[in-house]
């Protein structure tokens, strides 16, 4: 595997990711991370990223998001609109309806960098470069 | 390695954790992890959580944190009272100071959440139990 694409599934923490578990953050990287957590740190929003990510074919009309929540569309649209700030979604309006799918590369991030190194080294064996010179 | 310490590692999303990419997740679920999402939703809890998490004697005295920010005592009790009410850290009292130490199986297990499941089969080149019946 390249490490083109483990960049682009968000496991070469070092390279993608501020680090959050091995160095102390700096302020700027936190506020910036803080705001992705927070847009996740809500229940509504939570089950809406999940319907939206779990999709099969990519993508979800909001007609069919709206109907699982007891909840008026203003409200769904709210969380949405949270979601999509936060990075973690896109949508696209054709016709009437508007449509999300998710932006898997905010979530690699957000994995990459709760991702112990330790849990890391054993899903990748070989050394990190400039680790033996 | 043992499936019993993969799991410790946060790693085995289907036997540890909600579903968030994929299959839509539950109310109570949701309401579960966003308390924790929520947690970290704030620059300075965040940047707590990176100086609790990357001592390398496990632990760090409050009196070591507080100086790191321009808010004052109560104010940083609050967030690290918050850290702990979310599972992501764990304090002792010895003496006059009060040691905080990180719970990384939350963490863990917030990664294995956001890990997809494409992402975990490159790590695990086996496929998963089941899958060749």
């Amino acid at each position: 595997m390249s490490k083109q694409e483990l960049a682009v599934l968000g496991q070469d923490g070092a390279a993608c990711c501020p680090a959050l578990l091995t160095a102390p953050m700096g302020q700027d990287q936190a506020e910036e991370l803080a705001k992705v957590f927070k847009a996740l740190g809500d229940p509504v929003r939570l089950r809406l990223l999940s319907m939206i990510a779990s999709q099969e074919d990519g993508e979800i009309c909001v007609c069919d998001l709206t109907p699982a929540f007891d909840l008026s569309q203003p409200t769904i649209s709210h969380h949405l609109k949270l979601l999509k700030q936060a990075g973690l979604i896109d949508s696209e309006r054709r016709g009437t309806w508007v449509y999300y799918r998710p932006l898997p590369a905010m979530t690699d991030k957000l994995a990459a960098v709760l991702t112990r190194p330790q849990a890391a080294d054993l899903h990748s064996p070989s050394e990190p470069a400039g680790a033996a010179s």
